[in-house]
């Protein structure tokens, strides 16, 4: 079902991987909403990847860039407004990864190069990308630029590591830049805080699956899925949202909002039931 | 514009007074998005206001009811049932009065029994009409309910009074009650923040223009109109927004997320040219 | 181990029941530390409890008074000075219950007549108090005024109720008059919010003893025990928190900056074991 | 005056320059409270700066080192630990510097190897001093460990530039690190947001006169002094909040907690005085 919200509109996505990508989601409704589109993420991730089909279904040119390099940032905006005919109102940036993570070293022996590259490629990458884009006033007045974030930036998760610094800084940047861009062009930054989501990024978490089954319990209307995402990117690129700016929006099935529910209390209650007694108080080893 | 994101959907909206109200916008939007709705509002301001108006250009009936009355409620659901033949997918309440701050009793003189009735009307109603709608399962599967809130809430606003408590416990009873909706439901409630705007409710606190020309210097996107605040909620009512609940989102211009603008300060500035001396420094009194 | 902090100063202590109770601890600690303070609960839980023990031990006069009424407020603090010799420099808010709790009246089906005596015995208590106080002039300058909270104020705990909405505005309440107090008699007001506590007001709360187990275990530092918020008191009440004021303080080992720790997540995959498949996947109902 | 607060605590303190540094102010209340501590400085600061005569005055060895370098932590741990006769009991962190500041270079045209700069000295080195220490098992059981902040990480400040960014990270690092520390050695870590300070690190920022007067007016107490912050920060490092971690506590007369004070509202009204009319409307430029 189509709405039309973002009828003749252009937009810019990056990081859409395969279709359990949120920006893959995001990407296609867009252009069901009548937006028009380019697709960027790395050299690797387009060779690889599926992008190209996704770009071939959607008419939508691929272009290959590294989003932590100005040169390909500025390169993107340029090619984007060509293809698309005219400067960009919307920009989704879901783009994350930590080599520490993925190198398995802990938060408390973290190689600090590493550091560096996931805040650049997490964080900073999106500096950039808006820096570039408004050094060639590339943004339409009252455009819309979001990034996907996660609660971990506010509330620690273990196994998270640096990612949870990296969120931070993001949402961080989200708000300083966004006194900037909309005091000037009116362009509106914001962050959404998704519900953990099984996407090709999100597996390389420990605990995953634990982790979610425990939000979707917390969370009275369950996890948030990736086309749910989707719906909630489109409505912050339409102009229904033209004075929400510098916010983190939760996006989330009201886990941010809950402290315990009945139903993960439930859940975490049977783990002592292997160790109960017979009475039924617990016996804790 | 019209984009249908209400197609089929009926609502209910509380607090339409006149066509300053961002209830008034809501209600017109909502229709303009293709929902049918009722209006209520309390019977005096039926019989004085222009809310009746607003009913016929809507083809809206309009249902007097006392917000702080559970028989009422309940017969404000029930009706608007039976007028829009099934049950509500969304509700709007924008009610608050303080009558501490109509007698100007200061908050460190307030009478009691008035604080009982700012909290009443501008807080306690909103559970009133949640509790109200569940038990008679007014409300359909995935609904949505919304009131209007203000950053006092969270931060001091001189004058504003035991307003901010009410706004605070408003805040409260949405998450409270979203838990316990959206896990039986899927309903999701959630408050806007907005920024202060110039309706008739607004008008009773003091300084009211200079704090809106602050808010506005200090929001980059500036201060955010009620019919952008109707859109905002237009967007809240929609499938689009399934999955968020339990949250406060601002809807201000950037004006929460704002610790000084540059415009702001050089206002501010201004307020020392009096008394500069000729070098240019401040002489302070 | 005492440091003498509050040595010359005068303090009321609102709460004490038994041992158990936070502000028996805080009674303690603050004469150990110096202060002369009385001590006031309920005529009924006078008569029944142990504060008067507490009170002979202290060398404390207790004053038997109903929160929720300003002339016996006013008379506690009359007495107080009186008592003590001058004005007063600290005093403890720790009182807080619902009968609709007590009467298991779920949240979506509440009696506002009893939703009524939540808000005015859990946090317009506050209100009065302060205000009684500050029309006789009764706090010193600089002097410190505590409530106790819960994180429920901000994230829904199941079972906690209307008491949630409750906190949230009693700490609205010292947000509020925060700024009156302070602007004018340099009187600061901040809640704790401590982690959940075997206290016998806690003891109400549903499912309890799992809850507990569960922030201990997200808590990097464990909860915090009833002794351990006193000492967090005694600091807020000392003339080295001079300038916090209107300010939520998190007393909980971490919890509220917690989405998930490893030793919660351990606990809770075990609740899986018993539904666990020989290849160790899990085999959900 | 002297409670003896950290009496045979050990303290390592990085950042005094000169008398007006809140690292200057802990440093002598730290001593005055019974602890033994040794500071540290950039070999440049130490040779150019006073904190030789504050080593001299206190008795305290002054360790140069770059607090970016993690040989250079490691050894003022190793020091510490030998000069102290024990493990670290307290540490501060009062370190942030920002090049694209100083070269002034807008938010919107920064360099991004300075950014990387501003992050690594002013957020990444609290990551490596707790990650150095803990790796030589330098901090004893139940330690203390806080680094100064500023509320632009939450809300942004015109011309606070990337420091926003860095102060976002740094206060998301305690958290992620108040984790891990606090599960294994009950090593507590937090942040405090200090109000703006007439320091020599915070002359660099635009309007600072102004953005204080603004801030003061705004507090109900005033802004917080230096020396008002150090109080903060024994009380932190002493044994009374030993269950406090992972927090960002406001210590700044209340001004996180304002949305508008009448003081600063009646000074900033003054700002339209000038372009008054006679009938005291005002007239717009």
């Amino acid at each position: 079902m189509s709405y039309n919200l973002l009828k003749g509109k252009r937009g810019v996505i990056f990081g859409a991987l395969n279709d359990k990508s949120i920006a893959w989601k995001v990407a296609e409704k867009a252009v069901e909403e009548g937006a028009i589109i380019t697709l960027s993420n790395t050299p690797v991730a387009v060779r690889m990847g599926e992008v190209s089909q996704l770009g071939e279904k959607l008419n939508a040119e691929v272009i290959p860039a590294d989003a932590t390099n100005i040169e390909d940032l500025e390169m993107v905006f340029q090619r984007s407004m060509e293809v698309l005919g005219g400067k960009i109102d919307f920009v989704l940036h879901s783009i994350g990864m930590s080599p520490n993570v993925r190198k398995k070293r802990l938060y408390d022996d973290i190689d600090y190069d590493l550091l560096g590259k996931t805040l650049d490629i997490s964080a900073i990458s999106f500096h950039k990308m808006i820096q570039a884009a408004k050094k060639l006033d590339a943004i339409a007045e009252y455009g819309s630029i979001l990034a996907l974030s996660y609660i971990a930036a506010q509330r620690t998760m273990f196994g998270y590591n640096d990612m949870a610094d990296a969120k931070a800084l993001l949402e961080s940047i989200a708000r300083s830049f966004g006194y900037i861009y909309g005091r000037e062009k009116h362009v509106r930054i914001n962050t959404i805080s998704q519900s953990p989501t099984a996407t090709t990024a999100g597996s390389g978490v420990k605990g995953m699956d634990s982790l979610m089954d425990f939000a979707n319990r917390m969370s009275p209307l369950g996890n948030a899925t990736a086309e749910e995402c989707a719906d909630y990117c489109i409505m912050m690129f339409s102009d229904l949202s033209r004075k929400v700016t510098m916010q983190n929006l939760f996006h989330d099935g009201g886990f941010s909002s809950m402290g315990m529910s009945l139903r993960a209390m439930d859940q975490y209650e049977k783990s002592f039931d292997l160790y109960r007694n017979a009475d039924g108080t617990i016996q804790y080893g």
